[in-house]
């Protein structure tokens, strides 16, 4: 890489930003501070960490700008204070892997996972268009070599060829899901989320081709491993979030299908037609975030489609879903009965009918085997031999890739209980719903 | 009261918020939980606690719901656990100061002090027009009785006639104060704001006209007293969340002008009409939140006016004001001259050059005397006597009244700093700003 | 029972006692605050809570005073919080299990695990003594009632009719264990140990013959498990603490060994003599204490007897055996080979070569079906059915019965390291050491 | 200084010691592992850090060992992590901080001030006589350097004539106080006695005699100090840890009373011979430690001498002395009255009526002008310039030197209580203790 003066700059006088986490984020490089100061990283301050998880638990209205100081954090005391110095470590590296641990979710857009998944998008390909295009963040990075943009990109894309600057961001222990896990747990408030991560951080070993972790940290890591099983039930799959999620995700898609249908909105829904025709630019993409969607939300309250009023009422006033379980081999039918039901009482079932099982949200469960993306986690033996996490620990093979899937259906309760009309239809539905 | 079974009316299984700080937030009667469901509560999860605090510490993203919900569980607790049963308690304003607690922000617009500044608002007053209007809020505290809502309204008004019941919500040493001191500390990440609340609640007793605390735990209070101090001075005016304040209150300042000039908007302001009219009704107050304001921001990014673009972009990127601290008796016609000078330079003084003292903020130190509505602090002694807590402690004593005022001037550094124009008055104006 | 007013007598004043851990440990009843002030409740200040540990985690000098306190705290916040009203919890056996949760440990003596192996004694034994006999315990509890004192020592001997109260107290997630997980997690410092027994306590019901967890809260105990399996194999089995009570027990062996052999100490062991000559008052039991045992074994350090003052200097100064793992299977005579090699290098392998295994120590995991005294922990479904923990915990099931039995060779390096005699016996010691 | 190899060993691998209040202790010197291990340093470990405050807050029964440890690892931080590199920092200086740091309360005595009291010692002339005699501290540090022993006493003592070194262990803001007043708060679990001590780190700089703090830091240092003052208050002053001390002290000195007088004891107090004679030599000293004491005290229960075995019974079994507070002014002649009542009633007021000011304690709070031993706290301004921190804080000129002296009066009311003998003495004794 050939590297510019730049590269190398340090400010004045050391940098630090409070943050309830780490207790501080500590920033020396110029280039740090040069991309935090940008509009494209800014705007990560209007995106939630969790989505719609603050509809259930209140304190967790963190950004991922919060989110990703964290996990620069983590990563410059690995770097710096457990690295350094050791010969496997390439010191060159270093500031490439600050860049991509600070810019990794750069791409994210609002309430990302209801967003992507009815535009068809992926937060991956934006992350790259933001290094790669005309951004601040691009020229802050062309600064410290021209082909540094690309570097970065490739590490959060898991392309490069160092494999251990890669494993540092994307394994199944990186600084991504320590700083998540811990972060999550604060700002929620829940007990768990918590383990030792500063004695991980301490058994972290660099190897050829990833990170290990001396023998001796196994249970800090099983901790961990745990901390995150726990996470995952208890918030990121919790029932009621989801039932935000639900509603939030046909909001979109029913404005998107009223758009194809040629409706006419009252208030023009400017921000969205690049989306609604699937053009979609980069300046497109940035001009969005979690303000802009309240907005519209609180414009389409007042539309006169019944369905995406309705729906958007739902989403800011907080009147989710209700959700039963669903049996998916004993109950195959149940689904489909409701389905016609539904619409005899005069409730479109695309809307009001959800079927959403835990498999479709994001899972990153500690699966060796089943997962071919993320490094697994290798223990280093005394004698230097590695030795893969679940081959040695009872607990984490315990849980490997046993998750079961969960399976809900999600309905409005409230439209089944006003029995003004179609009333014995509603009961029929009832009857359902309650297992008889 | 002519009470309703509504007022007595309990959930069938208590409901809880888990909540970081109080850690759990509990729910037994039906109007409490009713309340926090209509959409005006729901409305407060848009609107942050601490405005624009959250561009210095960046943790500082909670909601004025959160802190709604925690004033609301102090109050629970001490009327179930401290004063129930305690013959100066009238177990029958039980209800009333719940409600009181838990809607006593209920008027806040979004980033409260500059909006209400810069269209001379007052929250309290649409605080009780919520309440006794024709809202949804209002339709729950009719079902406890017909003049519930009047009640509510002079609870948190402070003319309620049971000086008691105003003292928890408004004194000294009240559950909003404690409530936010622990939950701003918490967010923000700073380690001060923590005192012994367990132990304050614990001493608490219901007396004649207010609450009052017993002189075994002086020690507790005098820290509480010490973490506002900090807090004040540490987290609410700090320099650079008051940069971020003036600049907000000079992007509405001139879109209200630019109005008031019969300037024509690219984006027609929708929302701010009434405001810039000054004709407001209660649904354009509460159609407003943080939300719709960031989207404005965004639009004006985009306006002709080069200061109200400027001034959107310097906000929503984070590009403030720098400062310098000003001796208003021996500079006194410092800023004059900078004023000339920025004119001179281009930069219309009354947007770049601001006078900014802490005064301005809202203060509300520990000042028995000066402040003539905040119940001061009364100790009660072994023999039942009353003190006012500076006339014992001499900390607090110390600290009372003595607080002196703090001048900044707030101006664009980068401007100053491009020098490829207006060369020598720049030049002239960084000289003064640098003491010469 | 006859009850007398004793039993309902409440103090003036809530008393509190500051606990790092519950915050405060609240005290109401007179017969609670008299137990406490009674010598062989204020005895257990000077035993340990987690014996030898201090020597590895220094901060772990907390006492077994500070636990039973936590344990009556934690009892107290389930029969007055939780328990009060139920139908299926009945009111009069209150003050019982309140008094059986502060004393059920009174029985305990320094360094409990190695004195009791040493001088074949039973603990369990003693409280129940200590309970019936002629001391300040009895008196207090006899003024509650003639019987009282037999019914808290049925109780705590799990022998006490009414077996949801024994639950309370002895079952897989009673408060002794909740107390000492949580406690000895925060002296010691590790990370692991915390769950969150606020919701716990809060999912716990009164039922026929035990208590049951809601299945809602199932998630919890999970974590509960998790953090006893992690402070057992981080904490309770920490190989140098098993060293420190490897070298502990031998000197109290070769005490008692040359007691019987008629060896004439320098300074008469006064305090032992009836535990030498098993013929123990409760008296003497009760004059025990661990500043007693320090005390001899800085008197035994200048004893003539050279294994009886080298262990005891070991002790003091904290110069403990080094180990080596063992398989048990494999390495069948390695540990007979090694006896032989010891006594031809002058060291008597009796003190100086000890083979010690997990499963030695008192060892408690969940383990339904193995283990038939300590009450399994049952899930209360939303149809009221019941269901053992580990058939609905994937988890639980998971670690249930897999301990892994852990055999270790103890011996002291030092000695092997000093070639100045023995050279080539050592030598050969070594290599067998290293796996040679 | 002469340095040998011995100085710049480093361990092969890094060895750290959990502690709960810097979450890890960490040690790479040779010299610092080994004069851990020595037996004069392992003796800390039977030494309570706050002497006789466990009997109020029972979680404090940390030793000086853990204490002596983390002033060790705050000076390591400060060391390591913020001077190093700075022209003002002698590297070569670096080992001498540690070791001082680390043995700076090594001539502590068993309950330092009640022993200090009566038997006329100083821990200081201790300190200096293990680091200089024939010990195993000493042995260590003269691998070092045949000087360094009494360099490192010099530090400790405040002679050594680098007084920027001095300063870190012994100033008003020094690593001693910055552990002790953590630490202290932590196992007592108060909530005071926390402040931000990583900011105070960074802030901190080295500079021609003194550390200095940068004034950017001042609120951080004012919590400190405000955190200081109310540890004073609430924990170090506790009216009944004060008991325990009198009555401690009590039985000390009615010991060596007796032993003057002749007195012949059941059983010989060997330990104590050479303290009662003043005839004390180092290993006397060392032979000391808080288990000792504690033996001693129970074989003096069952003394002849009443006044021994009630003090004793007492100590033993928490049977503290009541007080009353005392107006040194308007009070003069109570005092004596009392006196003159209690030998009527047959109780030695020399024993049992004690006259305690806190200020007979070690009082440190600070007092710039008052104290001239203790370096006094200066802020670096932007401009280079240092000032007293007084002069800038507000809060900490208010409690500068205000400290008012709190009397009390110590007695047992148990034994005025008992009114079956001197019935008209005690009940004139409590007329007057009760103020009439």
């Amino acid at each position: 890489m050939q590297m510019t003066h730049y590269a190398e700059a340090k400010l004045q006088e050391e940098k630090v930003f409070k943050d309830p986490v780490h207790r501080y984020v500590h920033v020396r490089d110029q280039a740090i501070w040069d991309l935090v100061g940008t509009r494209e990283f800014q705007r990560l301050r209007r995106i939630r960490q969790l989505g719609t998880t603050f509809l259930v638990f209140h304190g967790a209205e963190h950004s991922r700008f919060n989110h990703s100081l964290g996990v620069y954090e983590i990563i410059r005391r690995i770097v710096d204070d457990i690295f350094v110095g050791r010969p496997e470590w390439d010191e060159s590296e270093r500031l490439l892997v600050l860049c991509a641990a600070l810019l990794h979710d750069l791409g994210h857009g609002p309430f990302s996972h209801a967003f992507e998944n009815v535009f068809e998008l992926d937060h991956e390909y934006y992350t790259r268009q933001i290094l790669l295009g005309d951004t601040e963040v691009n020229a802050v990075l062309r600064k410290v070599a021209p082909d540094f943009p690309e570097k970065v990109s490739q590490v959060i894309e898991k392309t490069y060829p160092n494999k251990l600057v890669v494993s540092l961001i994307s394994s199944q222990i990186d600084a991504d899901r320590m700083d998540y896990l811990q972060r999550d747990a604060y700002f929620t408030g829940v007990s768990y989320g918590h383990f030792d991560m500063e004695r991980i951080l301490r058994v972290m070993r660099p190897r050829e081709n990833q990170v290990v972790i001396k023998s001796t940290g196994m249970h800090a890591v099983e901790d961990y491993i745990m901390s995150r099983y726990q996470m995952y039930l208890q918030v990121y799959f919790h029932p009621v979030s989801r039932s935000a999620e639900v509603v939030l995700n046909n909001i979109l898609k029913r404005a998107k299908q009223l758009s194809m249908e040629g409706y006419k909105f009252k208030h023009e829904p400017t921000h969205f037609k690049a989306f609604f025709k699937n053009d979609i630019t980069l300046e497109d993409y940035l001009s969005l975030d979690e303000s802009i969607l309240f907005t519209y939300f609180q414009f389409w309250m007042k539309e006169d489609d019944e369905i995406l009023s309705d729906l958007s009422r739902r989403f800011v006033n907080r009147k989710l879903f209700q959700y039963i379980d669903l049996d998916p081999c004993a109950e195959l039918d149940k689904y489909q009965k409701l389905q016609a039901l539904f619409r005899q009482a005069g409730l479109n079932p695309e809307y009001y009918l959800v079927h959403d099982t835990t498999a479709d949200l994001p899972y990153d469960f500690y699966r060796p085997g089943e997962e071919n993306v993320r490094v697994p986690i290798f223990l280093e033996m005394k004698n230097g031999e590695l030795r893969e996490l679940s081959t040695e620990s009872i607990i984490v093979d315990s849980i490997s890739g046993k998750m079961k899937r969960d399976h809900k259906i999600y309905f409005p309760m409230d439209f089944l209980e006003d029995t003004s009309t179609h009333h014995d239809v509603k009961k029929k539905i009832c009857m359902i719903l309650q297992g008889n």
